[in-house]
């Protein structure tokens, strides 16, 4: 998990440049979906790139100790709602993943009272995370369990035929502990990277910062180390999306990067295999002030900009018909000396 | 053309509101998504709003006097091998469509010298654009019997079953009229309206400033009357998309607005049919100054900003799954109660 990873084909990046200048269109003209097109190329190794017809979202769900600090407008038992409503096909990711064409999985990595679900749900469950303010989220062990068990649902996927891999994530009080990975990677405090999650209250938010700071207090010069960070600081579900995420690019699939639980699991995933993020386009920036900071500095630029949210994985699942018709367009619209 | 339009029903539009806010999901989280799905919701009349089977768009093509005045990067023969490229469905606007699910059809609008095409095509064929730096575009007959044509297209279109139109632009040196119409409109001068269009260099740019500023010199005060404006700046293709938009708008009908061509449309249909922007919604702002200039006179934000200008509607007919996924989060997200 600590290997470089190989960059998409820069060849065949250029290759699909190249196609596109050639077509009836001037230099350019399609703007990003042309540097879309051609990193779709690349991480394909085909030019132009194949037709995406399979698109899965993995939807990582856990609950967070740190929750009971206050941190959250709602109360940890929507998040055992939540995973019942994504088996249903009732979530936002779920109209919004059937509506273009991609699926939806949801994995239980730390739920507290999950009943009731299919066997293949509680696969990987785990105990919640411990209360990042206070001691660490994961021992050693945990956080190894939580990577691999990502990289196995990354990786079977992918033997199955996925095409584009999305982390998803779901959890009450999610946000804290993403915030505190994007201030402990960044150097910045809980002031600068708590936002109103949900939607929880001034008060609430004030709650949040001094949960994020009492963590980075906590935690020191250990969070220097990006495993140490992710294992203080994380949780099992976010762990799991970071191995689904390394597993996804080591495998050379593309990752397209959800808000800020995702954006925080990507700056992780950078860190824990060098060149992942080369694998990985930003589907949208979310309304917490650490995503539009994590995006930054993993250079990733978001397609969509739409004042979002939700988390589930919504916003990234929403830009896929953007990176679709960034292939459409490199495979058909004709050269211009066709023409 | 000059009544006032009914604006889409304001009860439907906060039904479908407060439906998204009983839904299982914080309130507000799906952002611009859940303002688009109301919007939808009020256009069509019913909430939540239905599927998005049929949206079409129509290219208006037209060749432009003012185009013999070195503004584009293109010779105007590319107008016609562009129309053919649309028939056979290798164009830009094609490739996106096909990948969104919409239809394109391409309407003669003033081309010059197009042959060998269906006579639906050529059915409201005219003279290409007169030279607006020395003469007025239309006659006002040629303006009444354009912006009939649009009407007549868009009223087809519905009564055929469209749920969706959409304006597209095809013509060598359109953006010189488009960015001269936004000015006159908002009462700036060449040099705050024109981009390099499809990629012009620094002395096109001039050239293209200076032959609007002779443009608005040259008509004066009768650019405050919009029917004399649209006549003296715009063109046939420009003038029918016009109608098309206020058809679309006094049927009951959204329009997804593309780029500079179309905004300068929408402005100068919100004119001839005050209210009917509010049947609009912008696809995408491009990289034309004027484009967001016009936009933000109509008081639409963009859906998408991904630095296209290829024109064609693409930009526009790229938003569309972004629209169906807001009708689909409306009506396929469990209400909260009900988890």
């Amino acid at each position: 998990m600590t290997n470089t990873v190989t960059a998409p084909d820069p060849s065949l990046r250029a290759a699909a440049q190249a196609r596109s200048d050639a077509q009836a269109k001037p230099t350019g003209a399609l703007g990003r979906l042309e540097h879309l097109g051609a990193w779709l190329a690349a991480c394909q190794g085909v030019n132009p790139p194949r037709p995406l017809t399979d698109v899965r979202v993995a939807v990582f769900a856990g609950d967070h100790g740190v929750a009971a600090r206050g941190v959250s407008a709602y109360p940890t038992q929507v998040t055992v709602a939540m995973v019942h409503g994504i088996l249903a096909g009732v979530a936002g990711v779920s109209a919004i993943a059937r509506s273009v064409g991609a699926t939806v999985t949801v994995h239980d990595l730390g739920v507290d009272g999950l009943t009731g679900v299919p066997d293949e749900v509680r696969r990987f469950h785990v105990r919640p995370a411990r209360p990042i303010s206070d001691e660490d989220a994961l021992t050693p062990d945990e956080l190894d369990a939580a990577l691999a068990a990502g990289d196995t649902i990354a990786a079977e996927a992918i033997a199955d035929g996925a095409q584009v891999l999305i982390a998803g994530d779901l959890g009450i009080g999610n946000t804290t502990p993403s915030a505190a990975l994007v201030a402990a990677t960044l150097g910045l405090r809980g002031g600068d990277v708590a936002g109103s999650g949900t939607g929880v209250d001034a008060a609430g938010l004030a709650r949040k910062a001094a949960a994020i700071d009492a963590a980075l207090d906590r935690v020191g010069a250990r969070a220097s180390d990006p495993r140490q960070r992710l294992a203080a600081l994380g949780s099992a579900d976010i762990a799991a999306a970071v191995g689904f995420m390394t597993g996804a690019a080591t495998r050379g699939i593309p990752v397209v990067v959800d808000g800020l639980i995702a954006s925080a699991e990507a700056l992780m995933a950078e860190e824990l295999a060098p060149g992942a993020s080369a694998w990985m386009v930003a589907g949208h920036v979310s309304t917490e002030p650490g995503c539009a900071l994590a995006q930054r500095r993993l250079g990733l630029t978001p397609i969509l900009d739409l004042g979002m949210r939700l988390g589930e994985g919504s916003g990234a699942v929403l830009a896929v018909p953007i990176l679709e018709a960034a292939g459409a367009a490199l495979r058909e619209i004709a050269a211009l000396a066709d023409l």
